[in-house]
């Protein structure tokens, strides 16, 4: 089958673009985008940056992101906000991570096209990402650059994901030296940003592992308790709290479960959210987590109920508005903050949590057994 | 603090509702869903009710679920379509199977309003899912039972989510006989039916494990690499393969990965699915995994070339169309199939994938050093 | 140039489904419709069947219709309800009339596919809606017989759009008799109910009025004045007001801005709508009017502050959601009620508009000169 | 009723934002936005700017505006196309000049929320759209300057939308001079843009029109065959002809009719557009004709079915996507053009598409009278 995916593959190759902080476009923002969703951006940029970024708030700022923003280039956006301190933690769909391996091992991705014959691609071996075009042998090379680094790096037992990505980013900086300008798994391992996955075997990264312990009896495995434990460890520290969802799916509800978490689950009255920036095109009118605002969070004790202002949805594909959002922040006066290193931090704040959930535990009331089932309202 | 939340939750009680198989809705669907998206919906029950249940394809049918579909009713239909062996395995959002949990327990949940004031419902103790309410007890007694099970089964070791929802639906059944008629998690263990979920620590399920890990020294833990391993098992397994994906996220791609897993990391020609039935709202224009339509998984190897006649999409709330679809299978000469009981043949479907998967390793040239890094395009 | 259109017309023939009023679909929606927008469109049917048809309440119900309704078949849920009284008057897109008058000629249209090459489709003279498909020599016949019936009838000088609608309806029954039941604008004529366009021009009938003056030197002419002047009128002169908006559009703003109308213009203080129920897939978000929700609109009198309970909103494709809420009503105790014949009693209604305006004009205070630009706010 | 609007009206007042050609949002767009929709609005940049505006192209471009434009600021960007000749004329809902007057007349509209209680602000005079919003007394003197417009310029007869806009803009530039740099309406007067309205009586201005005829016994009335005509008459005598579509709605179809009505009605062989850019969040899954594509548009001779590279649809906001685009546009090379002055060649225009219909006819077969009911299928 002599393929042929150079037709297709002619578009300008895809790079991580990097916001710059342009003051022409903080000038749009600031007065051109005065109602409705580009009012929404406004907004969000100004929660951004007047609050979250302010020095004396000190907020701890986690990033979420899901849909294919690494394949689209919007990982220089990412790297950007993690060196300047911007973004302190990150939940992304594996996805978005194993694609952002690509850019790190430079293989190139093309510009192309929606409209094409998949037929046609599928038989000529290109694979398409929406309009985003590469050929089938960039997944089956990183596939085999990660299985090799299981074995290189005799990785084995319960880990987290934020382990697993940084050791990768930390892999991939020795043996492809200045990836990391063009990979957010890299940067993030250099600047000590931790990453988590919420569905750790739902991408080409969890794929490979379950091959290394079925065929190479690789004891490697994704722990999530531990994933849950920290994320709520490092929400549990912060000053205030507050998030950047870009899209939503399973990553926007890990990242808003940690309060709910510490109330529900260990008793550790934290409060919700002090900040909460979406940026998603779903909508709240078909039920969906992604599409829940933050005022159904309040009822959830997500989100703080006295902070329902400094909450914005702004309703947009993120391709346009964060890559905007993004150079607001870099150009503004909060454009530098200095780094939390979580990813060094987590052992500690993990002891911090388990310290504070057993004094929760021994200070709430024993329960009777009478209370195994309450007095609940049942219909049957 | 003296909540009320009764003044919220006068609302009739949300109840699983079961398809009966109306002819007069297959009449509607036959002959008033001519165009448009009651079209695709028509389209939906017939490539459903002729193809894939149809006796000589002998479909192995997967039912994905994204979406508070449980906290609305739907579980109901569910429950049905694995009694009658339409569905052969699950893959879930972790919310869905834990709020079914509420309805197995006989905690009511209550019809609502979206438009509510969430602050005030905070206030009273009132959780909001949409339009759905119930007190913030049951969560907690929910939580509650979950932990409670942990210890008093002694859950141990890292097991897969599917060992995890099977444990907990027999022991829903043996401490609340008749539970499994108003219980997914119940009803799929009685019927053998594997439910996976592919993001284990996102959900009060998951937040529990992970409490039980860090407060009780449990060693209970999901691994992922077994739910992968078993879901392209089965699907490796199946004569013809087919999928129902009601929203999409996160369960949609754990599905549908499963054919590349074995293509591109097990080297196993399996080809993609035969059937494709998607009902979601989100769009393709969006970009994100949810939307993308069974034309681009084409390029993937996710779905068959040759079968783009055997897909739909149907763009409508799952509230509305899932029923329907529902009552038009129920109702067809296909309405019944023998169980699969998958759940109980997992261990011979895992050694058949790695007998396969050793196989196909043995036929593959050894690559050479030098293909370490193979000719692919660079632009840096 | 042999074209050949049949290859694409092999697809079933689009025909009007008449709803009979299932109690199989009222069981569904009573239990099975519980949340979300399944939900809504429980709501939605009890709203106008419980309240709307209550015969104390003697609602004015008008229908605007937007979207390509007619091509996808559901011209036959419009005729039932105003065979039985169910809708008083309609505003309609041009389009969906247009195509309704393939219908009353008998030519057919067919069930197809969205996903056609329409160069090709182009080329062999098929026309595509969507997924319907006809021959282009549909239109041309149809535009023939549209020019025809202004010569044979020799319409002249400036009418209503529900003059013309009614004119046509007659002519249309009188040449192809039995065709009322398979055309919305003929069994409007019979059944006395006025169809009013919001954008006269903008459709092939406006196109083929316009050709008429062009070329023929006729007079003919939509006067948009007396339009919005009737639709005041008959809204005026309602005992209470609802709507059933499919869809949303010119149609939509086109019925609710009678309210503003009365009390920003006429000065009669009528108050707004008592009852709004609106099947839709545009979102509030986006801003525009198709989906503003009934809340924004009281804001502008448009929906009566005290009645927000009795208004919503359902998410949906009206091809799904409007046979389901027909077979609702039809079947409900309040399937019928007596016609009330509005297109024969315009002038009198207009008569009564014009007395009430000139009274509410007596009465107003004459504004002084200095008034001509009052006291607001300029920020220039 | 002491009525107190100050309360919600403390936003900054809302402008005419004029975009300035920035050299920083051209680098954006061209190495920022790669894909997906930010992929989708730079190809809508290059195919505006590389070839709609190239000089040898001469193209005749259309810009169509549905959706709340001018209350969310977006006024400034229509007046900068319009004085640099980048837009010919434009097609417009009634809605958006009806508040482009607000400005024009110096009234202030003010940054809002769409979360504010419409009751409350309706007992305090206070209009929403969306999250614009202004005191209740801004419509009613808007209105009484627009029926005063009507008396004092004796205002009588049929006449088109394009001289009503006319009249009133130079009205306005009258007795408010300089108005014209806050006014779509008075600048597009200056700059002989003719701007012509699709739903004439769908809006505040043909209330008062209507209005006018009621109560004064005015006989000024709106032409809709004129505006059909004029605006055949102006796409037949492109050399070239493109749209940019802002939403999509009435505006949109009345647009693209030109080309049907051309060769449909008129049996002039003109072809369809060459260039068709929309901004619009629309889905053409849900069959209407705001969200049917440029491909659809090609079955009905609206675009010519071999440009489709030189069509895009870009899925956003447009009050985030225009501004970028007018910057873009306007910083380009091809930043200024000739003004084609079409409202001052409407007569010869329309005399021309005369005398190519006549032709066209006089060179069809006429039609024996067996024609009249042609061999179309037929399944009733």
């Amino acid at each position: 089958m002599p393929k042929n995916p150079q037709r297709y593959l002619g578009g300008r190759p895809i790079g991580y673009y990097r916001p710059r902080g342009s003051q022409d476009i903080r000038h749009l923002v600031e007065h051109g985008f005065q109602a409705f969703n580009a009012g929404r951006l406004s907004e969000a940029c100004h929660i951004f940056t007047d609050k979250m970024l302010a020095p004396e708030n000190d907020t701890t700022i986690g990033l979420t992101v899901a849909g294919a923003l690494t394949p689209a280039g919007l990982g220089g956006c990412v790297i950007e906000l993690m060196d300047r301190g911007l973004v302190d933690f990150i939940i992304s769909t594996g996805a978005n991570l194993y694609h952002d391996l690509h850019y790190a091992l430079n293989f190139t991705l093309h510009r192309g096209s929606p409209f094409l014959d998949d037929v046609e691609l599928y038989e000529q071996g290109v694979i398409r990402i929406y309009d985003v075009l590469f050929p089938a042998t960039v997944l089956l090379e990183t596939d085999k650059y990660i299985r090799d680094f299981f074995v290189r790096e005799k990785l084995s037992g319960a880990i987290t994901t934020a382990e697993l990505h940084y050791r990768l980013g930390h892999d991939l900086m020795k043996r492809f030296p200045g990836c990391e300008d063009h990979s957010v798994v890299a940067s993030a391992a250099k600047f000590d940003v931790p990453i988590y996955t919420s569905s750790p075997g739902d991408s080409s990264i969890g794929m490979n592992i379950a091959y290394h312990e079925l065929m190479n009896g690789g004891t490697l495995m994704i722990d999530p308790n531990r994933d849950v434990n920290e994320v709520c460890a490092i929400i549990l520290a912060g000053n205030k709290n507050g998030c950047v969802i870009l899209g939503g799916g399973s990553p926007k509800n890990f990242y808003l479960q940690g309060q709910p978490t510490l109330w529900e689950v260990y008793g550790i009255p934290k409060g919700g959210n002090d900040y909460f920036i979406q940026i998603t095109t779903d909508q709240v009118v078909w039920g969906g987590l992604s599409g829940a605002t933050p005022s159904e969070a309040v009822s959830w004790g997500k989100v703080n109920p006295g902070v329902l202002p400094d909450t914005v949805v702004t309703y947009a594909d993120s391709t346009i508005a964060f890559p905007l959002f993004c150079e607001y922040a870099v150009g503004s006066e909060h454009g530098t903050r200095a780094r939390k290193n979580l990813y060094l931090k987590r052992d500690q704040l993990l002891a911090d949590l388990k310290r504070q959930a057993t004094e929760a535990a021994r200070n709430r009331p024993q329960p009777e057994a009478a209370d195994m089932m309450p007095d609940l309202e049942r219909h049957r």
